[in-house]
């Protein structure tokens, strides 16, 4: 190889080429440890089967697209070009977004500050960067058996210790058993837990449990990593969240994803105002901490109030089509099913009887046409081989009521056949 | 506390309020012992003051706010929100984009296939993920002595052991130490190299190093990961990066935050196909690899062939900047001083002499109205400790030419009186 080589738009000739097509595995590279423990991600791999025009899909959390406020977004979007200069610039996390945070909070019974909110790309950042914050490589942390999958793929780096716990399908995790765990001397970094709308089980805390989780946290001095992203999609009178308890030992994650558009990538994190320059720094070595565009978009579309009529739209809909699928799932499901009855969210969990493998019945689902997560694939690494191994989770806000229809007939058809 | 103390909207009473602002330190939360390393960011605190009317600064590396494609961007952004049902849904990385990429790496004198593009949010997240990958705890990587903050920040929760190699402020890197390094039985993670445009110090890595440092990787069969934040900046006639010289040790980090908008908040990768799913798997932990509604506006604007003449504009326009930057630093340093003459990008390194420390004087630099960044912020944690402590970073994209005349003005008094 010579510095002739380096002619603009002229291939190397003088050696041998290095096709990576050509090279076995990963070009040779060697990768760091955690990399070969990475399980294939069940969301990439449906949303890579989204676009099937005659598959029905409850698989993925994804909103509905036909509800997104776009004559708003759009609005929004040529406002702060047109007049804002800054709106393209490198800035700090937006100011203005924060306040609307601080609104959107109130509305959840929360008090807190512009200078307590730190703005993310969406709540999976936050999450991440909380991690970060707590969590050291080989660390402990406690958390639900069945879980988002986000999640995981948020932990796995660290190869953690996971205490797990069991869930209760209509009052959420077992605080009893957290307490067992702190009792019997374990110390994790935090205390992960879904609030609203878990997913993948469909349930919320029961307010008894938020009161009791949170005097847990206070007395152990565990903080808990309290995910809400689907908090504002109530379906019944809302609950506020654990944050509303406890300003110092709630570290809360909130997200635009499912209330205003996830393309946005846009969420947030309530913590401690001291705790804000250090998740300023992890984010400046993820992604640099500097306003998008999108938080000015966001914020200048929520300045206008039109959420709470936007929300009020989503909700109604969203309850149609649960209402919709809770009534399919008795006439559809084997006789000793249950599921679990969603005040919060887009997410059904339903367990099948007798022994069923929801992993093993994907397949011949997915040939009649109707998509779901097996439940397996939300079970922390470390727990028992047939956690979730019964269970499947439905998403009732991406399909239409006549989708909804189709989807739950075909799969009954193929559920009850093999019950 | 009771369950009472839930109603939304009510703050509990019954507990003694732990509001956060009275509590000393981190609200008393154990946070992972990287943290305790953390150097608050120069970037940071250097946004802060970018408000400030009366400062000239030169201390950020900023694009030009009166350059930004404005008009084709809003047009972009019209057409997808209006047109594109899909851009507010959770969807995998943009293919559109990825093509656009493959064009602009081929300008670049780069042959890639969309299947080799990974899209990441900003350059930094390219670098965060690729350190991900490559980088254990605790791990050995191999850079130049004074480097870009955000590549610090990126790797300091590794706490990795650092070789270093000086960087010669015509030439670049010093690739003889790098082979020296190895020949000694060093084997880092991998070489970091900022081809273009080096960021602290705006050199360029000569056609002759590049062919020598991509031999050095095949044989010793360490990767590089080349930083071409700069690459498409060039004011002179484009030197291609070294990833046309190699496709599998060569690992290559883009960003459209200087030839488009920083505030998108995009940029790729380009890695070996097989490299490209376990980045998936890194990306779906850190802030889920779904695109944003960024990837679309992007893909929009450039699918109308306009980026050409925008960069040729913004190339223009630098070039009269750096040009009056490098006239003005011979008439107000002192005697003595030097500095790189830039082939591209936004920024200049020049060096006091006789001793002079760039860190004290900055107080009264900023007194006189004007802001660079002290070299010494730019120093690897383990160099010398004198390292960069007689140079500055300037930056000369940001200002128009009267305010970098005003700038220089009252730099050059300020430092004169040093002297």
């Amino acid at each position: 190889m010579t510095v002739a080589d380096l002619e603009p738009g002229i291939v190397p000739a003088v050696l041998p080429a290095l096709s990576d097509s050509a090279q076995p595995g990963l070009a040779g590279i060697p990768l760091a440890a955690w990399t070969r423990a990475v399980r294939p991600s069940v969301i990439q791999r449906m949303l890579s089967f989204s676009g099937r025009d005659d598959l029905v899909t409850f698989a993925l959390g994804l909103p509905a697209t036909d509800l997104f406020p776009v004559d708003g977004l759009a609005a929004a979007a040529e406002r702060v070009l047109r007049g804002d200069p800054d709106a393209l610039q490198y800035k700090p996390g937006f100011r203005g977004l924060k306040e609307q945070v601080v609104r959107i909070m109130e509305a959840r019974g929360v008090h807190c500050r512009p200078e307590q909110v730190f703005l993310t790309t969406a709540a999976q950042q936050g999450l991440s960067l909380l991690n970060r914050l707590l969590l050291e490589p080989g660390g402990t942390l406690l958390c639900d058996s069945l879980v988002y999958m986000g999640f995981q793929q948020v932990v796995e780096s660290y190869q953690p210790t996971v205490l797990t716990v069991g869930t209760d399908l209509e009052t959420g995790m077992d605080v009893d058993a957290v307490e067992a765990h702190l009792a019997g001397g374990a110390r994790p970094a935090y205390i992960y837990c879904i609030t609203d709308g878990h997913n993948p089980l469909g349930c919320s805390l029961s307010p008894e449990k938020r009161v009791q989780l949170v005097n847990i946290a206070r007395r152990y001095e565990i903080p808990i990593i309290e995910d809400d992203a689907y908090g504002m999609l109530n379906f019944e009178r809302a609950v506020p969240p654990m944050r509303s308890l406890d300003d110092r030992w709630v570290l809360y994650v909130g997200s635009f994803s499912k209330v205003l558009a996830p393309s946005f990538r846009l969420g947030w994190v309530v913590a401690p105002e001291e705790m804000i320059p250090v998740l300023g720094c992890a984010k400046d070595g993820a992604d640099l901490d500097m306003a998008s565009f999108s938080q000015r978009v966001a914020a200048s579309y929520l300045a206008t109030g039109d959420l709470p009529r936007h929300l009020a739209n989503v909700r109604a809909e969203y309850r149609v089509r649960r209402d919709l699928m809770l009534e399919l799932l008795k006439e559809e499901l084997p006789a000793g099913s249950r599921w679990s009855v969603p005040r919060n969210g887009a997410l059904i969990w339903a367990e099948l009887p007798g022994g069923m493998d929801t992993g093993e019945l994907l397949d011949t689902c997915m040939e009649a046409g109707v998509a779901y997560v097996p439940g397996a694939a939300f079970a922390m690494p470390g727990t028992d081989p047939g956690t979730g191994r019964s269970g499947m989770r439905l998403n009732f806000s991406y399909c239409n009521p006549d989708q909804i229809r189709e989807g739950m007939s075909r799969l009954g058809r193929v559920l009850r056949a093999h019950a």
